[in-house]
């Protein structure tokens, strides 16, 4: 049976993908990252929650509490404030942003990958919601997706698959909603670990979605 | 004045490219990774030294534990055996490769840097003597330089800087003599905190290195 490295939050985005993962046949090794963001603990609970759910062959949680050490992201410094979504900067990077983070994922992912010999890594990044974020950008995986190539040994082949980057999160839900995922189980919000904020950004966009899609969000909001 | 991120493992090649570093003019962020690598404390001793006689305005370390964790590698591995340089396979991957794991240097690196305003980055990669590991090749530095560029924000400007990717270890020497590096406070050996093995692949590329310049290797060897 082939071999996937999920990348999974416990958010909507990454668990829907880790349900197409799994429709497409491949046997799941999920690796859940804690980064010393404000909804750590919610997350991960999450994420295992998903992975027993998705019968998963191994879960993997690393830490990259080391990003936290650098600051300047309001996720993982306590002296920012998460911003609501009426209040971000416009056209700008969110506040949110913690730097590099995605080329950080994706070298653990690899080397997860080329260790297990899986041959597939999937990434739930999307450009169309969070045009902010650098390393969600379609020319961004395509360039890692060469570093894989060139950085790993000439008999390993791992492919990024990212099926969601060219997605609306409208479009992400409507997908999950068919594959029957499900949402009680993931978390999106910035700021707590229960209730939902249903004001930042992420549960801005999640809630937009659910609305689009004329459906409940199962989730507890504030 | 400007400012490089160096990576910095206490090894003989690092510890010269901090020493170019210093040299270009600029302030010196250090960045050194623990990875549960078999000489890891020796390795950090070195680190700190070297950062402290080159007036380091931060020192900064990390850990890749997780990369242990995948195994693999018979750097991280209890299970696997370090081979001296006679018995390793010729032309083929050597057991110590830890997979991927330059490009997760250079996510940490480069996340580093964008939160310090940080316009380089030195990593001492060189092709020439570890034909073997796929992540030291000069395209897979020319490829991770784009995800740099693709993967920040368009405010961010940052080079990798890698002098050696295409000196060997004699022409490495033979700077850092030039520039007065205290090669007694470098550690080397893949097996051992001390005194160093002498055979392993990284000892025997050392003492050829000092041999060909005619110095002596000033650190202890068994």
């Amino acid at each position: 049976m082939k071999k996937a490295v999920c990348l999974l939050s416990g958010g909507m985005d990454s668990t829907t993908l880790a349900y197409v993962a799994k429709d497409l046949g491949y046997e799941i090794l999920v690796l859940h990252t804690r980064y010393g963001q404000r909804t750590e603990e919610k997350e991960a609970e999450c994420a295992k929650k998903i992975a027993s759910l998705l019968d998963a062959s191994e879960f993997t949680e690393f830490s990259l509490s080391h990003l936290l050490a650098f600051g300047a992201s309001s996720l993982t410094d306590p002296g920012m404030e998460v911003h609501d979504h009426d209040e971000s900067v416009q056209g700008g990077i969110p506040n949110t942003y913690v730097p590099f983070r995605n080329s950080n994922l994706l070298s653990i992912a690899t080397s997860y990958a080329e260790a297990r010999g899986a041959e597939a890594i999937f990434i739930g990044v999307q450009a169309s919601d969070y045009v902010g974020y650098p390393d969600c950008r379609p020319e961004f995986v395509e360039a890692f997706q060469r570093v894989i190539d060139l950085g790993t040994s000439d008999e390993t082949n791992i492919t990024l698959m990212t099926p969601f980057v060219n997605m609306n999160k409208t479009e992400i839900v409507r997908t999950g909603m068919e594959l029957g995922v499900p949402y009680e189980y993931t978390w999106s919000c910035y700021r707590s670990n229960g209730p939902a904020c249903g004001t930042c950004d992420s549960c801005y966009y999640r809630l937009e979605a659910f609305k689009a899609n004329g459906i409940p969000d199962p989730i507890d909001y504030e």
